[in-house]
């Protein structure tokens, strides 16, 4: 076990109409507030109006910004920089999923810095000062509400970038699985996927004597796979959905990491594919995981072993582990395809002509490796991309 | 799964020479603190100096207050707050083990009181402000470093009592695995006992739809078992030292209990024994964990299944669940005995001539039940603590 900080101080406040809530726990931190959302669908619900009520009730003023969209866009956070500083804005409250959270990290940080909020995430400074903001959760997916991360596609170069940095954790986020019910079904496996590539990322390690968060890290992906087909087949199954409600959370805010160095390459290289394409991560995570897996599992046969018996019941062959650990990755695959989601790049509506591009800017060229499992240089991602074929 | 807010906001420093951090982070919370302790143990390992060395060169003053026993004494927490008050402490700096934090913890609340401090134990008062406490681990069992309890017993009446407020979650918890190498085998195996005992209390439950938190608990529970006797086989094994360090800090930082309702009877039967009898927590709990299974199991026999077969690989006997379940209480209570731990009470010194002083003092004289899973009054107490002979 490697030496670390684990400091998670997200106030989490689950259930039931915890919603209602959101107007006391916003005035413990500030009296004017942007409200940050995306299209229609909160308004629809009326989630939109019963917020904005309990932040009325509360003496929060509020100022409103709609619009953030999946892989959300440098643009929207510059208008919502500009809004913030115009308006004298304290706080921003997210309401939606990871792409309006996201979103919302990136103005958070963006407002008191006199430069461009891109430099972040073009890895050219470091933030050091950000608004706080609290989060009202609606897409089980992404674990922006506990984490510490924040992805943003710019949309000039086509580029989705990350940032983590421990001051963008959400001060609160209120998770009420009811919410949820609306889900289609495709974004519910999308966020599925979303949930076990986090848990993954973090499985496949290196560090030695890691058996605790071995365990947590099989624990969620159990629950996730266990509960997802409940959901799909039953859309208002409140225990299903507080389940994965759940586990997508605590998937992320990186208890499962600690002590452990993780892989990321298949973020990595996904974000390159949802960077061009405008695919939903989930399933551009559904296609690059498993194709990754077949890429590396030799490098440590037997952890590819334990994944395939522990998380997924393959009895062990003892005289031919290699068969025990692609049964694991073809029992994901499986997985994927059985609750909707591409297994293939085509299926996601992505061609080859371009996976020499995606593998380079990955790897900005060679100028750096991808993977903390696997080290992998472009000419890696790109077989790994022919095998997602 | 019922609502639940989890706050946690703990920061966790684990690993090797983490310790030396100690100034730093006391520094960013006070300039004058309170370096509380127990015995001559930290003295001869050389962390006392070391932490005082951390803390003077971060500008920090100390006053010191040694001391503190197992089942920690109402006396020497109104020392302490007499103390902090006279010398103007800002805040208390635990360094040993669970006696020693909820000793720090019981003075930090008692400091900004005007009352007497057992007020909170006795259920009394709540309390509104505290100073902040800071830890040094150095005996994972108790959870006391990120969670928010207290036990205390008061010495004029043999009663040992518990405070849970959030208030007195420490700010930071140093966890080095180095610093648990001294510690004798039977005090390993107490830990041990003492952090599965927190995790099956929230294990057994009549909330549905806990799937999630009941793997986290398998998953704890699992650790435990296949680290602990590596440990007393090798107390330098530091990957295994790890494993039981931070394995015992999630048990009880409640996680793994949100959204469930826990039981919580045998801890409160526990107090009572340790209450009386000064007996290590830890052992006190091995002998009556297994006793209140054997009671209560009958209540919910598929739980106690899931527990046989999840946590101790029992294989299910379809045709007869009970004779599953009684198997995974032995197991349960095998391993206790070959940890080195008593599982009896004659084993800990204890005879049944007080036993219903102890059942009537448990349930206040039947005033109020025990047991979340099972309510249990004085004349169950009665019976357990003979299953316990």
């Amino acid at each position: 076990m490697d030496n670390f900080v684990f400091h998670s101080p997200t106030k989490i406040i689950f259930g039931k109409d915890t919603e209602l809530q959101a107007g006391g726990e916003t005035a413990l931190h500030a009296k004017k507030v942007l409200l940050h959302y995306g299209g229609g669908s909160v308004k629809k619900s009326g989630l939109y109006d019963r917020v904005k009520k309990a932040l009325s009730d509360a003496g929060v003023e509020i100022v409103e910004l709609g619009g953030a969209q999946p892989n959300p866009r440098l643009k929207l956070v510059k208008e919502g920089i500009a809004l913030c500083r115009e308006k004298g804005i304290e706080f921003i409250l997210a309401v939606g999923g990871g792409s309006v959270i996201d979103s919302a990290k990136a103005i958070a940080v963006g407002v008191p810095y006199s430069g461009e909020v891109w430099d972040f995430y073009d890895g050219k400074a470091v933030p050091q000062n950000a608004l706080p903001v609290g989060v009202i959760l609606t897409i089980p997916a992404a674990g922006s509400e506990s984490s510490p991360s924040s992805v943003i596609t710019n949309d000039d170069g086509a580029f989705k970038r990350g940032l983590t940095v421990e001051l963008i954790r959400p001060v609160f986020a209120i998770m009420n699985p009811v919410l949820t019910f609306t889900l289609p079904a495709y974004q519910t496996a999308c966020g599925a996927a979303d949930i076990m590539a986090h848990i993954m990322e973090r499985y496949f390690t290196n560090t030695t004597h890691v058996e605790f968060t071995d365990r947590l890290c099989e624990a969620g992906l159990k629950t996730i796979i266990s509960n997802v087909h409940d959901v799909l087949k039953n859309p208002e199954d409140y225990g299903a959905r507080a389940e994965v409600m759940w586990t997508g959370s605590v998937a992320h805010n990186d208890l499962f990491g600690t002590g452990r160095e993780g892989d990321w390459a298949s973020h990595m290289i996904e974000h390159e594919i949802s960077g061009i394409y405008d695919v939903a991560h989930g399933a551009g995570l559904a296609v690059v995981f498993p194709a990754w897996m077949k890429y590396v599992y030799r490098h440590n046969v037997q952890r590819f072993v334990q994944f395939a018996n522990r998380v997924w019941n393959v009895d062990i062959d003892h005289e031919n582990p290699e068969r025990t650990a692609l049964e694991g990755i073809n029992r994901l695959e499986r997985f994927f395809a059985s609750i909707g989601l591409p297994v293939t790049l085509p299926q996601l509506g992505v061609k080859d002509d371009r996976f020499d591009e995606m593998a380079k800017k990955c790897t900005r060229n060679d100028s750096f490796t991808v993977g903390g499992f696997v080290k992998l240089k472009s000419s890696d991602v790109h077989e790994i991309l022919k095998l997602a074929k």
